[in-house]
């Protein structure tokens, strides 16, 4: 059964959803469960419109957290280490944690420097949209998803047992990685569509000409829909996974630095076989995960 | 009314989509028009199956055109080029002729040579999917759809007449533009996210992980998914539309260059301008284009 008193802290898409999926496990629970819910965060409308959810709501973390039995941080990945340093300070008995920030070196090092009252694991659900607030929650955002777990050295038994519970309540899949290496792979599969999503919507944009929107079909839809990711989140992303991303961007500018060069040369047959593999790199995807 | 003896050459997914649609068209007509459809490709299997929808099918260029009164060329770019450079040599009374390529200048340069007795008009159709071939194509694929006209030397006013009943029946909108502009501009909102998209999917998939599919999520699936475009006719987009093309990718880029400088500077204020730059980037294409 999962602890008690849970308490989340910022209500944005991914901690708002949280809120409504617990709530609605909640509810209609085959065996109920006990669950005291409180909701933290700074944005007084937020709370207004989650007072319906939580049975506190409060915009002070110290005063949110201090009873709770499972703190789940759903913030920006730099407030969630803050968050993980303040937290000895205003939880005497300890509690366990649990987090959702997109790059988890950082974060599991702050868990790791928890004193030991504390439990906590890393987490990261593969999902996202890219309309950001607690207006965009729903409670099936993480149905069917993948949810990554970092286990790390303040990841006790009945912290995974808590954690793979949470998971069960809304529907995720259970992935363990260790942290630096699912920071490397979202370098690439979720971090770099970030930043190529957003240059493409900055090339076309500045070409400051109204008419080129109404040429865009689903091929521009989709391959720009990212750009409109929350900003302070993907701030807090980049820098904290600044490496990987970088090693990322490398590679990525170098294959269009590739077919740029053979462009450039008319070199048909280099291009043809640009194209093709680029072609059959689609398929090892589609055939690896069919949507 | 539409001319009676059309004939379309090309049957992959957008030439085979517009066999879909005139067909539907014809059958669902509230006021009955007559029609001759005469279908071009040199596959033997698109051939067969396409037997159900032409009147006359055939693998014969020459042979297929020779009496038609409306000539629909959906082939690729260089194709449509050469096609148009034979017809004066197989059809002697003239017809007229619309094609579907995605770059236009090229084309309506072919056009504008052709004699006096063609009438020809530049099209392309503002719409497509990342899986090619005429398994693919499906009647509604133009339906409520841009559908760009490229006039030109060669194009007469029973031309023009004709391209807007063949759009009305396939319930396509037009939109004249010329094809210099035309070409600057799907550069950056059509071919540029092909490059954009093509290059992350050589990226992930050149990490020779298969992990880290699981970890993809909708950002990835969006991102990366005209990344699976038929290389054929990409390759003819990208080398008739060369330097356009290479002028985005140039100006493309320079924005990532930016971001990562910045990273790589840690200038959080710099990196929270191009980010919030983007996002409000996005909000102008969902303000100006709601899909």
């Amino acid at each position: 059964m999962i602890k008690e008193r849970v308490c989340i802290a910022g209500l944005g898409l991914m901690g708002g959803s949280m809120a409504l999926a617990l709530k609605l496990a909640h509810r209609m629970a085959l065996r109920p469960f006990p669950l005291h819910l409180t909701l933290i965060d700074r944005d007084p409308q937020t709370l207004d419109a989650a007072k319906r959810l939580g049975d506190v709501v409060t915009d002070d973390f110290a005063d949110g957290v201090r009873d709770c039995d499972l703190l789940i941080l759903c913030t920006p990945v730099r407030t969630i280490v803050s968050l993980l340093q303040q937290l000895p300070n205003v939880h005497e008995k300890g509690c366990l944690v649990i987090d959702l920030g997109s790059s988890k070196l950082d974060i599991v090092q702050a868990m790791e420097a928890l004193p030991s009252r504390f439990g906590a694991i890393g987490g990261h659900p593969m999902c996202g949209r890219e309309t950001a607030g607690f207006r965009a929650a729903t409670p099936d955002l993480y149905r069917h998803k993948n949810f990554v777990l970092c286990p790390n050295g303040r990841t006790t038994p009945i912290m995974t047992q808590q954690a793979n519970i949470l998971l069960d309540l809304i529907g995720a899949k259970p992935l363990a990685l260790q942290a630096k290496f699912h920071d490397q792979m979202v370098a690439a599969i979720s971090h770099l569509p970030y930043v190529v999503s957003a240059a493409l919507i900055r090339t076309v944009a500045g070409l400051n000409n109204d008419l080129i929107w109404s040429l865009s079909a689903s091929g521009f839809r989709d391959t720009s829909r990212i750009s409109g990711t929350d900003a302070t989140m993907m701030m807090d992303i980049l820098l904290t996974n600044k490496t990987a991303v970088l090693t990322q961007i490398d590679t990525y500018q170098n294959h269009i630095n590739d077919l740029k060069r053979l462009l450039e040369a008319e070199d048909e047959e280099g291009i043809r076989y640009w194209l093709s593999q680029s072609q059959a790199g689609y398929e090892t995807y589609k055939r690896k995960k069919p949507n």
